[in-house]
């Protein structure tokens, strides 16, 4: 595949940020790829694991000469790097980020990127509850769901060339506005991610009158269904802010779901109790197993 | 091992019933299995993959000279299903069930077998949500949990041999008073599975506002948390009828819970959120992965 970057800076070298390092420099698209983070021991990780080229644990330092920044921290965390990053990025760099909330992230990457390059926001629906430079593997987006979430004032050009990353990549990138993402995410991912910190904080603590430890009888259905749960906190804390608006609204349509499945129990309405239950069964059997 | 049951008549013979004839006849623990049901289709999958010796259509020949009865059938089922057995019961036949809720199952279970022979009430920690014979494996219970939960009346022989059967087939044998176990269930089981169909219900037909299907943008994190909700509608119809109050309980617990995280994000505290969240990551994190 040609080369599309000439240095890529990844801010975070985690699951995202380090499996498109590997798969980027795996598929020729970029020749070198700088590392930064704050963890020095994750740091050391990804040079031992050759995820990375080479590390930087100042932010200018990891930007200096890079045609291509990528924000792989949590969203809360971004605007306030790439202000520390502005003052020695390379004139014309494209700035992205692969954060689980763009609208109010790309606003604030664009005001603090103008002098700078483009701005590209970036979502590719490849996450997990792995975290680190260990977890990065080259063919976490082979298949997925990239979206970038353009504005009316992103350079196409900028566009066409983080499409060819993600393609590169072997992901799937769709275009769309970062207002409809942010709907659609607060839907299947946000969410749910707050309804299963929500099942495990409710029964962590419970037990039986007889001293029994409820958690001790979790079976697969319980694990399934909160293993997002064991996500990491500080990423989720801030996608839930960023995104508050579209999450209140997912959330109360997910609570007109549950009353009505309570109020059909409480009145014994077998019928349509079961109605609404095969409803749902139908559509999640048409979503098939894991993606 | 030895033979505890000369004949064993299994009701239901789906995922339940079929693994625990599949696993009794190959470790010896039965002579013979003769399978019972509704329909003649799974009945024949049963047959031809030599889950069951035979197969009867009316309940009464299926127990017609069994000393085990073994209803694995949706628990709202249970009832009317033993009361229809029961004129053609041997006498001294033991009762038993594999239900998800034990209280009131167990009750009406005695009453209309009182007799006849002893009730024990049983379930084993592993359902999934595949369905029918075919679904059927004989390593369904290894290392899996089975509650028992003997009444004031149930004779210790009828439970030791429910216990020899189940830790036949590789389960770990708990014993513990019905409503105790119902109240755990409707806590891990119950409430996930109410939960998760809310989920999907909330969001099966959402659409953007420039009309994408919300669904198509569920990956791994929302397929996981709802892959129970793809699990028989009729069986969580019943499961949530019978187990109603302790599932009312355990709604308003988790409802508490979400409302704090919503409270939280509302007001933007992000310390108090994080704190929250990794409080129940670290309590899923400590569960593992499946089991």
């Amino acid at each position: 595949m040609p080369l599309l970057f000439e240095r890529m800076a990844v801010a975070g070298v985690g699951l995202i940020g380090g499996s498109l390092a590997l798969a980027a420099r795996r598929a020729g698209l970029v020749r070198e790829v700088v590392g930064h983070g704050r963890s020095a021991a994750n740091l050391d990780v990804a040079l031992g694991a050759g995820v990375v080229d080479r590390v930087e644990v100042d932010p200018g330092d990891a930007v200096a000469g890079a045609d291509l920044v990528v924000l792989a921290v949590p969203v809360g965390a971004c605007a306030a790097l790439a202000e520390r990053m502005r003052p020695r990025a390379r004139a014309g760099a494209v700035l992205t980020d692969v954060g689980s909330v763009k609208a109010g992230v790309v606003a604030a990457l664009e005001r603090r990127w103008q002098a700078v390059g483009p701005v590209v926001g970036g979502h590719p629906l490849a996450g997990s509850e792995a975290s680190g430079a260990g977890a990065a593997r080259a063919d976490l987006f082979t298949g997925r769901r990239c979206i970038l979430t353009p504005t009316a004032t992103t350079p196409p050009a900028a566009v066409a060339r983080m499409r060819a990353l993600w393609e590169g990549v072997g992901a799937r990138v769709e275009e769309m506005a970062a207002e409809v993402h942010d709907d659609i995410l607060a839907r299947v991912s946000h969410l749910p991610h707050l309804v299963a910190y929500a099942l495990v904080g409710a029964t962590a603590g419970a037990r039986t009158e007889d001293g029994r430890r409820v958690l001790d009888y979790a079976a697969s259905g319980f694990l399934d269904t909160t293993r997002i749960a064991a996500s990491r906190a500080e990423l989720w804390r801030d996608i839930a802010l960023a995104n508050a608006t579209a999450l209140a609204g997912a959330l109360a349509e997910f609570r007109a779901a549950l009353e009505r499945l309570e109020h059909l129990v409480a009145g014994g309405d077998g019928a349509g109790l079961e109605e609404a239950l095969e409803d749902a069964a139908a559509a999640r059997r048409a979503l098939g197993g894991r993606r």
